[in-house]
């Protein structure tokens, strides 16, 4: 037999019984049933019960092991009782009665149980992380990750890439983030860098001929911790493809994404690659506030300016006579209560905005609705028979038809002195309620331009809208927020799908908000769409051959077609006012590649974490990853960072300055 | 038609003939045939010919042409001519003839030239990398490394192995070679390290539980540059299990291998793993002179020392009377030639030896023989009869039983005074040519002492045996080379074949030739054989399961089965002379895991760079690397290592030694 299994702890069952085999795992739970030991012996593949009682020869030995030793028994499996089988375990239909047993690792006072859903703090976890990484839900989650990057790569190879190592120490590149940096031993005083991403080097992969590329590579950042990202490295499926259009991309990295997810949805839905929509950065900041939307979320916030101008609420009308700046309305169904609506105020207020200003529309006991010809029909017959009056209760006081359109469109005033009938007839009558508009704003503005608003958000009974006002950069970021705050909390968000939805057409230049200077708003490579005649016009209105995929919220892909004309390249940095001499310096390898044929390519890169955290169900990123920094950036079980010896100083020729 | 290509350059053939087509790609090659333009268009996948004639209306910019300008044509598809079909290219049997041209990107003049097999400088190939990788060469060499790669991961899934990524950015290791440091920003003054190997991390995941890991790893080390070997960071497979003995490794891994070596072998046999011998590593050091010995190469040597103790050759005979001393041959079947021997002799003197005393064997005609009671029988005829004298002209003129060995053996010394008969005779008298050794080795010996060395070597007539003589650690390893010189030289070493073998059984300590400190000679973290009785002993004796898989010459697995108990652990490092705290310092990551159940585990690590090395046919690393360093451990083309900011360094907390 083997040293030390025959069998894996997932292995046996009914089979198997009356023969003698070997297990080995870890001493996942003991308990004591009258004398007799029950020992469920965990390892990665499974559970499996083991009985010892005192007439087994090792029946001493058994009663000294303690949770996590990791032990080797030899034993017989035997059937169990009826009663007893477990159908939710593999091996629920037998168990093994130890006749040898021998310790292969003992195990100290554990700072952090295995079994069971104890929670543990952070600091724990990590420290002692491979007692963590034994929990189910991280065997899960690692085992997960693996999966996930296998199958990206199965799909891309099925896809004619190939992939390619590139260097992980290399120059230091001035773009973005910050470098980490490495001194070099053989160069004193001079460094290598991390690369922030393979950026330039996929780039000249396909100057150098290769077509298509891709890679499962590890980027490195000297960022300030985020929940969402490790303060030092993380992964992305990076690829490039030569004589591409920015859709040949979208049409080759949708179907692996989505491949991926409905592969490990487990459930959930997956929108089709083909029904992705491809929104604009300018409708996806609208619409969503935020360039990374939650489509699960089915709100669209709306521009609504023109409701609000030179209307009685003055804050709005005020802010409306600035240049640039706009009322924009977060539609809310069903979230029409003023509590709801009061919290929702509160929390704009804790993202540092004065507030909210919402409508909320209830039933109406009286209500401005407004129609179009044949409502007109239908209320002129209300007013002038007795009948149908009578049998509604249902005054119309005022009628005019509406000069707001060309449309032959009505506005009617209803009134009921009886409100608990006058809904029921309101509803007979128009097919559904009439909503009545509560809320300061709607008192401010008046009935007529609530009720545009209403229109326009199509919102109806039971439904709010909150509204932002001022330059959009300044409420933008709360508004996406509350977006989302929203659809959570009023179950519009649909937590059961993954939304997909490319977001196009980024700008290629913003502008400083106080000194007004023109830089790169993203990726300087990106080529700008029109090419170098739209370099001659305002930057500001550039738009690059740029991209994102945003799934949940999250910037799950993003990408560009490159820049890989050296003339437009210049242009476009002078642009954002770097000289040629500037650019030669800061980006020669590549620059002086595109001098030597360079092929039309562009590609994207998706984050390998993310996909994984989505596919895991977790927004923190240190439980996808095996062996995670903490957010201090300090590895607890290895002790790193850690204090150099002189003489690696000396190496390196380099002195730590003493901090104060 | 799509914006770039309707076909790549390798789609082409007689079912497209007649057909508009588009195709994108680099001007291999332009020849001008009276006035008519013949283009070589290159793609990553092919070549196709295109054809501009001046009735072409793109033929003016078609002038324009230089070699590698990256262009995008469309044009007409004709057959060939029968007599101007090429059979060598896919796309051989037509032709385009171009009627629109697009410059997608120009080219410079060319510092290196992509068509034809001109060699440049390295520095020049490395400066110019992305030219240097159109060449076809090098296109085959990284489609070679990516598809090895892709093989081993799918190898690696199919074994029931996960594959799990492991920090890059951790904790210096006080191990082996030098660390790579990067300094923290976070916490000034303190460094990380980029990991050697994922060693200690794969070690913790077998602790985690994971029970099968394995990573197509990054490792980095700060080493002296040397041709086979990067001077930063180099990709291994590498590869742990749980509960798993050294031959469970062995045949695990040994399918991976000889798998991919299979697949890519082009030609070449590879040995069958169930073949690959264990050669322990004194027998290894013995026969190879070296623990990676290139088995393609038959030559074993052997340790002749009882021959020249006391024997008449001064240097081996007193060198011989020092402890710890060896003769060694080194057998040369072919190459009995003085010419060759001088040769090798030079070489060993060039290695720094004083020489290699050589003997070589000539046809005789006149030499000592040596046989049993048949062969003298079989004299004592020849030396009786008058016909059989006459008719082979030899004269035995002495003849004496030897006494030497218990067996009846008699040793016979032949003449003759018509040489070219003599050998005929020998021949026809014993089956074969008698040998006589030459050289003034075998002078000083002696015939009986040289016609045993010749017996034990098993050599011949035409063969030849060179001699190394000391303590074995002084010449082993000229030794060892010398061998593969010899093997190579002679035709013996079989180039058409990838020849394995596992070198087991590796010392676990060894003494330092001047102090005699003892320490570790490998892997500190090998289980010893025995456990911790055998670490009561001489340290010297204790071996390790630590093995290594040669193959023709090179190391291209290394493992071991871990020590996994803290108590083993703590002995074995005390015998080093590593307190108990000092190894908590150093490894304490790993040391307080083990002492939560820590499964018995053991793995390796195959170097992906060398099998494709091997694969490719290359002894340099840089022919199979994208983007490598040069020896000098810079990056010509992106300009590494680099001087840092002022900001970058106060960041760090660190500032540069000025340098004298």
């Amino acid at each position: 037999m083997h040293a030390y299994r025959s069998h894996t702890c997932a292995d046996l069952g009914k089979s198997n019984v009356g023969q003698t085999i070997r297990l080995a795992g870890w001493v996942h739970r003991i308990r004591d049933h009258g004398g007799v030991l029950f020992i469920d012996l965990r390892d990665h593949y499974g559970v499996t019960q083991l009985i010892c009682d005192p007439d087994s020869p090792v029946f001493a030995a058994a009663e000294r092991l303690r949770s996590e030793y990791c032990i080797r028994i030899d034993g017989a499996v035997k059937a169990r009782d009826a009663g007893l089988v477990n159908p939710k375990l593999p091996t629920g239909e037998i168990e093994v009665y130890i006749h040898d047993l021998e310790v292969l690792g003992a195990a100290g006072e554990l700072p952090l149980q295995v079994f069971g859903d104890q929670e543990y703090p952070e600091e724990t976890r990590l420290r002692y992380r491979y007692l963590d990484l034994r929990r189910e839900a991280m065997q899960r989650n690692m085992t997960l990750r693996s999966d996930v990057v296998a199958s990206l790569r199965r799909r891309m190879w099925d896809r004619g890439f190939r992939e390619f190592q590139t260097p992980i120490i290399t120059a230091s590149s001035p773009e973005g983030a910050r470098d980490f940096l490495v001194p070099s031993r053989l160069h004193p005083g001079r460094f290598y860098a991390l690369p922030q991403a393979p950026q330039q080097f996929k780039q000249l992969i396909m100057v150098s001929g290769f077509d298509k590329y891709f890679q499962i590579a590890p980027c490195f950042r000297d960022e300030d911790p985020r929940a969402d990202r490790s303060p030092t490295d993380f992964y992305q499926l990076d690829m490039e493809m030569s004589f591409v259009t920015q859709q040949d991309v979208f049409d080759t990295i949708a179907p692996v994404i989505a491949g991926v997810f409905e592969e490990f949805a487990d459930g959930k839905t997956v929108d089709a690659p083909e029904e992705w929509s491809q929104i604009s950065y300018a409708d996806s900041a609208l619409w969503y506030g935020t360039d990374k939307p939650d489509l699960r979320n089915p709100i669209r916030m709306q521009d609504v300016s023109e409701h609000f101008r030179g209307s009685g609420f003055a804050i709005f009308a005020r802010l409306l006579e600035q240049e640039g700046t706009q009322i924009r309305a977060i539609p809310a169904p069903t979230g029409g209560s003023r509590k709801f609506c009061d919290r929702m105020n509160a929390f704009a207020q804790k993202e540092g905005l004065p507030g909210m200003g919402y409508i909320f529309w209830r039933e109406a006991k009286k209500a401005y609705i407004r129609g179009n010809s044949k409502l007109a029909d239908m209320l002129w017959d209300l007013c002038d028979g007795n009948e149908s009056r009578k049998k509604i209760d249902l005054l119309i006081k005022e009628f005019r038809p509406s000069e707001e359109s060309d449309a032959l469109q009505v506005l009617a005033y209803l009134d009921s002195d009886r409100p608990d009938q006058a809904q029921p007839a309101i509803v007979e009558l128009f097919g559904q309620s009439i909503p009545e508009a509560a809320g300061p704003l709607a008192k401010n503005i008046g009935p007529e331009r609530t009720e545009a608003i209403r229109q326009q958000l199509g919102l109806g009974v039971g439904d709010a809208a909150f509204f932002l006002g001022g330059k959009p950069q300044t409420f933008e970021r709360v508004a996406g927020k509350a977006r989302n705050v929203i659809g959570e909390e009023l179950g519009l968000t649909d937590e059961n799908r993954f939304a997909f939805a490319w977001i196009v057409d980024f700008p290629m230049y913003e502008a400083d908000e106080e000194t007004g200077k023109v830089d790169f708003s993203h990726n300087p490579f990106s080529m700008p769409q029109g090419g170098i005649d739209a370099l001659d016009g305002d930057p500001l209105r550039v738009l690059g051959y740029q991209y994102d995929l945003a799934c949940n919220g999250y910037e799950l892909v993003s990408g560009a077609i490159r820049n890989h004309k050296p003339e437009i390249m210049f242009k476009a940095f002078a642009l954002a006012g770097y000289g040629e001499d500037e650019v030669r310096k800061r980006f020669g390898g590549m620059v002086n590649a595109f001098q030597y044929g360079a092929p039309p390519h562009g590609g994207c890169a998706a984050g390998i974490d993310r996909i994984v955290m989505l596919l895991a169900g977790t927004s923190n990123i240190r439980e996808v990853i095996m062996f995670p920094m903490n957010q201090r950036a300090e590895d607890l079980m290895m002790n790193a960072p850690s204090d150099p010896t002189s003489d690696q100083l000396m190496e390196l020729g380099l002195r730590v300055i003493p901090q104060e």
